[in-house]
C-alpha cells in the first residue's frame, strides 16, 4: 500500500462459500468495525465470466475477470485474497507475491506439504504481509481462551484434546470430488483436522513434537459415480484421520477428524485442562466458553458456562450488540477482516494472525500424522520438514 | 410502489442500536437472498445532521436529513422504516402513512394503547402494507416451532411459560431513561414481555383470554442521578413484571420479564407442552430448538435438541452457510428485511410478518396485564380494547 | 426414648411407594452414617394383614400390624413414622403424640389447613420431636444452595421462580383417586407446589408475603371410570396450579405444579438470582448445582455446574463414595433418617428439619394461593392462618 | 449350590469402598428385585480380625474371618466375592475354584494378562459360575443403548470414542500406593480404560482388532513420601493412557485415561456413531442417555435426551422408584448382584454378565495398549494372547 493511503483494494480468487464469506466480511468489517483503512472490493476472479460477474454485481466489487493457475494481478489492487481449490493456493499466492501483493490465504496453506513449504518461503523472500484465513481463532470464546491460557489460568497444561466432526457423508452421498485424491489432495485431515490443529496451537501456545500413532478410514470404500450411470468408483480420500499428540510439554492428547460422526454437523473444539483449571469449546456453541477454574474454593468449583458477549470483556464485541444478542459463524470472517486491515496500517491485530510461516507449522503437524498412519508408528516433528 | 418496480426506497427513521441492525439487514436480504424487489437505502432521518450523515455514509444511505415528530418523508421514498423511541411512533408512522407510504415500525407498536390503537386504525384507513419488527419471530428454530404447532406435532396445548431474562439493571447503574415513565413509556413489561407475548402468540396460534394475577415491581426504587451530583431521583418504571394468562383453548401459563436476573443477558424463550410433545427454546442458543416428540416410542423418548441449520428443512437456512454454520442475532433482522421485500412485491413471506393489527393485540395483553397488577386482581382480555 | 438408651424403635404407617423409601432411609442411615443412635425396624402398620407382614419379613421389621385412625401404637416405640394418605395424617399422628411419641410425617403435613394448624398445636402442647419428611431439602445440592444464600453469596435476593413439572396425568390415564377431591384431598397445588414452596423458603431463609394472582386448571376434566364400564366421571383436583408471590424483602417471583407438562417427569427446581449471584437446581438433575458469581471478574462469569459430591465439603457425601460417584433419589431418605436420628440423640442436624409448625408454615401458602385462585385476587398472607 | 436350595450364602473377599457398596448390593437386591434365590451375607474376609468384625457388625454378616493369599472357604458358603488387591484376585478366585465354590470378582479381572489367562482357564476347567464386576455396564442408560444397537438403530458402527476422566492425582498428592507399580499392578490404563473398553464391548457387540498408537504418561514424575519426611519418590505407573483401536467392522475410536483432567471426576462414557444413528452417554449424568435418530424426520432431528427411568421401558427401573426419581453409583451393584442371584437360579439376567473369559478378552486390549506405547507401534490384537 503506499503510505498514507486510507484504502485497501481487495482481489478475491474464488467464489462459492467461501466468496460469500470472506466478501461479507470485508463489508462488514468498515461498517461495525472502525479500521484504519477503509477495504474497497475491487476485483473478484472467477473462471467462468458471467458467474464471475454476477458475483461482482450481487457484491459491489467494482471489477470482474477470469483467471486461474495464471494470475495475473492488476496494479491497483493491494490485497489478493486466494480462496480456490488447495492446488492453486501455491501459483496464485505466487503470482501475487511477485506482483508485490500482499495476500490473504484460504487454510489449509496448501494441499502438500511441499506446497505448504514454498509458500512459506515465497512469503519470507518477498516480505510481504500473508494472512491464512484460520477464522475459528476469532470466535470471542477461543480468542478469550487463549488469552486466559496466557494469562496462567490453567497452570502447567496436561491434557488437549480436541475434534472436528462432520456427518455430511453418508453413504448415499455420490463420490463427488471432495472423495477424490485429484483434485482434492486431503480427506478429513487436510479439510478438518487443519482447523484444531491451528486452534490449539493458538490457544495453547504450545507446539507438539510427537505423534504417538495415527490412524485413518475410508468407511464407505466405493459410492456412485455422480453421472447417474449407475457404476460406482473408489473412494480415494480418508473420511476419518485420528492421532495421538505428544505437546512440547510433555502434555498428551489427541485429534480426530470424521465426515460420518451421526449427530454432528460442523463440531469441532477442544477440551484442554491444567494443573489450575481447564477450557472447553465446542463450535456448535460458538458464543459460549466452558472454563473451570480448579483455584476457587472446592464447594463452588464448576465449569462456567461463559457467555462470550461482553463488550469490554471480551474480544471484539465492543463492535456488535448488546449482551447475549449472539454472533455467528460470519463474523469471523469480519474479525479477520478487521485485523487484516490493523495489520496493513501498521497496528496490532486483536488476536494474532497467521502467517504463511506459522500456517506451515500447521501443515507439518497434519503430513506427520499421515506419515505415522502411513508407516503405523509413532513420528517425531523434526523429522519432518 | 410503482407496478413493475423493481427496487423499494427505503427511509429509515432513527439510528443507534437500531439503525445498525436495520440497516446490515437491509444490506444483507439482498446479498443473501433473492428478494423480487432490491432494497436501495435511500435515506436516513435523524436528529442532528452531522451525526446523521456519518451514519449514512458508514452504512451507504443516500441522504441524510433530520426529522422529529413532523416527519416529511421525501416523494421517491417506498417504505419508512421506523425506529425511534415510542412515543414518536404514532406521529411518524401517521406522517408515512399519510404521505402514501409502507411502514415498518420497531416494536413495541407504541408506548400507549391508545397510540397502538391509533396506529392499528390509520393502517387500516390508509391500506397500507404494515410490519412490526417482532424479529424474534424470525430465529429458524422459532419459525420452526409454529411449523411444528401448526402440523399439529403439540396435539392440544395444555401450558405455556415464556420468560425475558436480562440483569443489566444493576444498583450501580445510574438513573438513565429507561427507568424513567417519560420517556420511555414502559419498563419491563413493554419493553421485554412484548417480545414473548408476540412470540407465543405466533407460535402457539393462540390468544390469550384472561389475565390471571399480575404483579410489577421496582426493586430499586431510587437510583444516582446520572449528572454525577451524588443526588438520587426516583425509578418510575417496573424492574420486573409478571402475569399469569388463560388461553384460548384453557392453557394456562406465566410470562416473566426481569432486568435483574441475574446471570441471564439476553434469555428469552419459551416452553410450550401439549399433549402429545413439547417445545423448548432458549435465545441464549438460538440456533437450536428442543422438541419431545411424546408419540415416539417411550423408550427412546427424550428433549431432542435440534440444530436449525439444514437448508431445506428450517426456514430461511437456504440462503446460508453448511450446516451449523451458526446465524447470530442480527440475521433475523435480514430474514425479516427479505420478507418483507416479499411482501411489498405480492409475494408469501418465509414466516407470517405481524402487521400494526396484530402488534395492536399483543399490546392489548400488556396493558391487561399492567391493568391486573394495579388492581390486583384477573382481568378478561375482552374488557381491555 | 429413654436417656441412655442407644437404639430408637421405628413404626412406619403406611407402606407402599413411601414405605419402601423409608424403610430403605432408615436401614443406609444406620450403615453409611454413624447416627448416635441405632433405629431398629420394629412395627410396620398397615391395612391388610398378610400385605403388612410380608412388606414387614421383606425389610426387616420384627412386628406387623393393623391400624386405620385408631391407631394404637406400641409402648417400646419410640417415632411413629406416618406414610399413610393425607386425611390419615392428623388422627394418627394425634394418637402417636398423645402416647408420647416422636412423629415424623409425610409431606404435606395435611389434606387441610385445619388440619395442619391442629397438628402444629398438638405438636407445640406436647412438647414433642416432630419431623415432616420434605426430602428435598437433603439434596446436597440444595442444602449447599441453601448454605451459599446464607452465607450472602446472593446478595438481596430480586427474583425466586420455582416449578414441579409432571406428565404422567396424560388422557388415557383413567379416573384414579389422585383426580379425585374425596381422598386424595389435594392436587397439584398441594402434592407437587408443597415441595418447591418448602424448598425456597429453606433455600432463601425468607417468607412470603402476598399471593399476587393464581389460577388453578383441570385440563382433562372427565376421565374413563377405571372400572372399565366405559363410562366416564368428573376430575375434581387441579392438574394445573399456578401463582406469583411476593417475599418478604421485596423480591418477586412464581410458583408452578402442572401434571401435564410432557417431556418433564420429576422436574422440580428454582432460580433464584440476586445482586451479588444467582442459583439454580433442577431434580433431575439431583447432582448438580448451578451458581451464577456475579462478583467474579466479569471476563470469566459464567454459570458454574458444580458436581455437588465433594465430601467435605459438601453436605452428607462424607458418608459416601468418592467424587462424582453419584447420589439417588432414596438417598434424601437416608440423609433425612441420619439427621432425625442425630435430633433424637440431641445432636444439631446437617440441615435443619421442618418440624410440624415449619411445615405449617408452607401449608399457608398453599392455602392462600387457592384462595386467589378461588377469588381471582390477591391474597395477603397474614389474613391466611 | 444344593438343588432346590433357596438362599444363596455369600462370602466377601476385601472390605473398604468396594466392601460397602457390594454389600449394599447385595442387601438391595433382596429388597427392590424379587430374586429366584435369597442372598445371606454369611462371611466377611478381611486382613484385621477387629476390623473385619466391625464391618460384619455394620452390615449384618453373620460372620468374620481373616483371609489372605491362603483363603480358606467355609463349606455352606455358596458364592465368593473377591474385592481385594488386583495381585490377589488370581490365589483368592483359585482358591474359591478349587472349594467349588461361584466366584463374583471385581475389575479388572487381574493386575496381569497371565494371571488374567491363569484365571479364565480356571473358570472353564471348574465349569464355574464366574462373574466380574464391570458394574456400569448396569446402568439403565448403559443397558439401554446395548439395546438400541442390537436392534439396529445405529446402523453400521462407524465411529466409537471412549475416555474415563478423573483429576484427583493434583501434584500435592503424595506417593500413595496407586502411584507405584507395586503394589497397584496398574495405572489409568488399568484402572480406568479396563472400564470403558468393556462397556464399549457390550455396547457394541464387536471386538477390537488393532490397537493403532497408543501412548501412556506421567504427567508428575515424583512425589512427596507419604511419610511426611519431605523427601520425594518417582511415580511408576500411568497418570495418562490414550490409544486408537480399530474395531472388527473397520470403525475407528479412541480410548483416553486420565487422572489429571481437571474440571472432570469420574466422567466416563462414549460417543458411538453409525450410519442409522449416535448414541452418548456420561457417568456424571447416570440417568440420562442421548441418542440421535438418523431416520427420524430431518426437520426434527436432534440427540433426545432420554431420561432412563420409564419402568417397563428400560432394563431395572420395575424395582425402583416413579419416573426421574434418580437412581445412583450404588444402584449398579444392587443390579448385578440381582442378576448374579438370577444366573445361579438357571435364570436369564436382565443384561448379560461378564464372566472370566469375557472378561480377560478385554484385559487383552489393555495389554496391547500398554505394548503399543511400549514399543511406539500398532499391535494387533491377534498377537496378545
Amino acid at each position: 500500500m503506499a503510505a498514507g493511503k486510507n484504502t485497501v483494494n481487495i482481489a478475491i480468487v474464488g467464489m462459492g462459500f467461501m466468496g460469500r464469506a470472506h466478501s461479507s466480511g470485508w463489508l462488514e468489517s468498515a461498517r461495525f468495525f472502525d479500521p484504519p483503512v477503509t477495504p474497497v472490493l475491487h476485483t473478484v476472479y472467477g473462471r467462468d465470466l458471467a458467474r464471475t460477474q454476477a458475483f461482482a454485481d450481487r457484491w459491489g466489487y467494482a471489477h470482474a475477470a477470469v483467471a486461474g493457475e495464471g494470475l495475473t494481478v492488476a496494479g491497483e489492487i493491494d490485497l489478493v485474497d486466494v480462496l480456490t481449490p488447495n492446488d492453486l493456493h501455491l501459483p496464485q499466492a505466487k503470482a501475487a507475491l511477485e506482483a508485490g501483493k500482499a495476500v490473504a490465504c484460504e487454510k489449509p496453506l496448501a494441499g502438500t506439504l511441499d506446497d505448504a513449504r514454498a509458500m512459506a518461503e515465497l512469503a519470507r523472500r518477498h516480505k510481504a504481509p500473508t494472512f491464512v484465513w484460520y477464522n475459528y481463532r476469532r470466535c470471542p470464546a477461543v480468542a478469550l481462551a487463549a488469552r486466559l491460557v496466557a494469562e496462567g489460568k490453567l497452570g502447567e497444561i496436561t491434557r488437549v484434546r480436541a475434534s472436528y466432526l462432520q456427518s455430511w457423508a453418508t453413504p448415499d452421498v455420490p463420490l463427488v470430488w471432495r472423495f477424490l485424491k485429484e483434485p482434492s489432495g486431503c480427506g478429513a485431515m487436510g479439510d478438518l483436522n487443519a482447523h484444531i490443529v491451528d486452534m490449539t496451537r493458538f490457544v495453547t501456545g504450545m507446539e507438539i513434537t510427537d505423534i504417538c500413532g495415527a490412524a485413518t478410514g475410508i468407511f464407505i470404500p466405493r459410492r456412485a459415480l455422480p453421472d447417474g450411470s449407475g457404476r460406482t468408483g473408489a473412494v480415494t480420500v480418508d473420511d476419518t484421520s485420528i492421532f495421538l499428540a505428544r505437546w512440547s510439554n510433555g502434555a498428551l492428547g489427541s485429534f480426530e477428524a470424521c465426515r460420518q460422526a451421526t449427530g454432528n454437523f460442523n463440531r469441532h473444539g477442544f477440551e484442554i485442562n491444567g494443573t489450575r483449571g481447564a477450557l472447553r469449546f465446542d463450535f456448535e456453541r460458538m458464543n459460549e466458553l466452558e472454563y473451570y477454574d480448579a483455584d476457587a474454593p472446592r464447594a463452588t468449583q464448576g465449569w462456567a458456562n461463559i457467555m462470550c458477549t461482553h463488550a469490554g470483556d471480551h474480544p471484539y464485541l465492543e463492535a456488535w450488540w448488546p449482551d447475549a444478542h449472539l454472533l455467528g459463524y460470519d463474523h469471523t470472517f469480519t474479525h479477520q477482516a478487521a485485523d487484516i486491515l490493523r495489520v496493513l496500517a501498521g497496528q496490532q491485530p486483536t488476536v494474532p494472525l497467521p502467517d504463511f510461516q506459522d500456517a506451515y507449522q500447521t501443515q507439518r503437524v497434519l503430513e506427520a500424522a499421515l506419515i505415522a498412519a502411513d508407516k503405523k508408528t509413532w513420528v517425531a516433528m523434526d523429522d519432518v520438514k
